[in-house]
Formats: C-alpha cells, structure tokens, sequence
C-alpha cells in the first residue's frame, strides 16, 4: 500500500513589505531542508496581501494528490486571525473535500518551547 | 565586586484584547522560571495599546538598579515596526541613559530554531 502524502502549510499573515513574505517563504525552504521526508510537501500561504491565499494553498496541495495536511498558523499572538479568520478558511475548503485530512494546530505563540527559543538567543549576548 | 544586573525585556506588539496582552504576561513569567538566574529581571513591554510601553519597560528596569538590558522583540516578520518602531523607541532611551548597557536583539522570526521548533509541534500530529 502505498502511504497517502502528507504536507505540511505555513500560515502566515501576509503583508506589504516584499521581504516580509519573502522571509516567509525562506523559512518555509529551510522547514523543507531540515524536515525532509517528515512531510512529502511544504508550502506557504497567507492570510491576507500576498498570494497564495489559504484556500489556494491547500488547494494546491489537494491538487498535488495530497490526503493530509497540517496547518501551521505562523502567529504569536491568539488575536482574531489565529481564533476566527484562519479557522473559517480552513473550515471552508474541509467541507468542500470532506475526504482531506486538514489538521489545523494551534498557533506557534502557544507552542511549549518557545520559552527555550527566546533564552537561548537572549543567553548568546 | 557586585556583578551587575541584568534583564531581559520582552517586546510585544499589543492588542486590543486583553487576553492576548494577558499571553504575553504569562511567557514572561515561564521565561522567568526556566531561565532563572540566567537573568534578574524578566519584564514585558508593549509597542503600543497596551502599558507599560517601552521607554516606560525599559525605564522601570533602570530604576530598579538593572545596568544592563537585553530587549527580545517578540515578533516573527521583519516589518515597520521591527525595523523602523522598536529601534527609534529603544534608542531613544538608550540616549537618556548612556551608561546602562542595552542591546536590541534580532526579532524572534530571525532566530535560527524557529523551523525546528515549527517541526517539533508539527510532528507530534
């Protein structure tokens, strides 16, 4: 049998700075280069300002053959975006492939280790 | 010779809600308990919407007897406010106070761990 593909989707905010999304995208290359067959795509998409948008992303990847997908919500804060907009974007291509596995994870600001990243840049001063 | 005293001054963007303030307030304290000694001050700052706002962080520490400060910009992308807001905020008290010691690190969306910890929270699905 063979194992159904899995990808992985950053999800930033998106905005009108070039380079802003573009670190996004840089970021997204490095996921890839260090995760390697942890997932068997990884991509980017933005919840406003810059393309893809959520629903194009994921749709993408849906495109590609991909069954399931783990959605990363590239934000620190549980501000609005992260409690209503992103989930009602994921939700709104969900139903309309109810066969996809979509995961939506909590936000990085929620992630444990987060503490440890913050000391470790503040200790190498 | 007494070592002098250190902080650590988190930097958020603030929010409207209180909640996601509230967030910010509670990882100080997390880094403040792994870190330990490592520091002798932790504290938290607010670009804006939300006290103390940074001259007033950064002043509070410098009252408490702290020569030496190191400020975390608690941000992933390298926006206005990284590259332009913080600096002109932090400099500007840096300029009141030349003796103490204050050093503006790279934005958190910098540090190279970000995409291992981004793997970690994605892997555990």
């Amino acid at each position: 049998m063979i194992k159904p593909a899995r990808a992985l989707l950053l999800v930033a905010h998106g905005s009108r700075r070039a380079s802003s999304n573009e670190e996004v995208r840089c970021l997204t290359t490095r996921l890839q280069q260090a995760g390697g067959h942890q997932f068997d795509y990884y991509a980017s998409a933005f919840l406003e300002l810059e393309a893809p948008d959520i629903p194009d992303g994921l749709t993408q990847l849906i495109a590609e053959g991909v069954q399931s997908i783990v959605v990363v919500p590239y934000f620190l804060a549980a501000g609005r975006h992260v409690v209503e907009d992103i989930p009602a974007e994921v939700e709104r291509v969900q139903k309309k492939y109810p066969h996809i596995d979509i995961q939506l994870l909590p936000h990085l600001g929620a992630a444990e280790g987060i503490s440890s990243l913050i000391l470790n840049i503040a200790q190498n001063t």
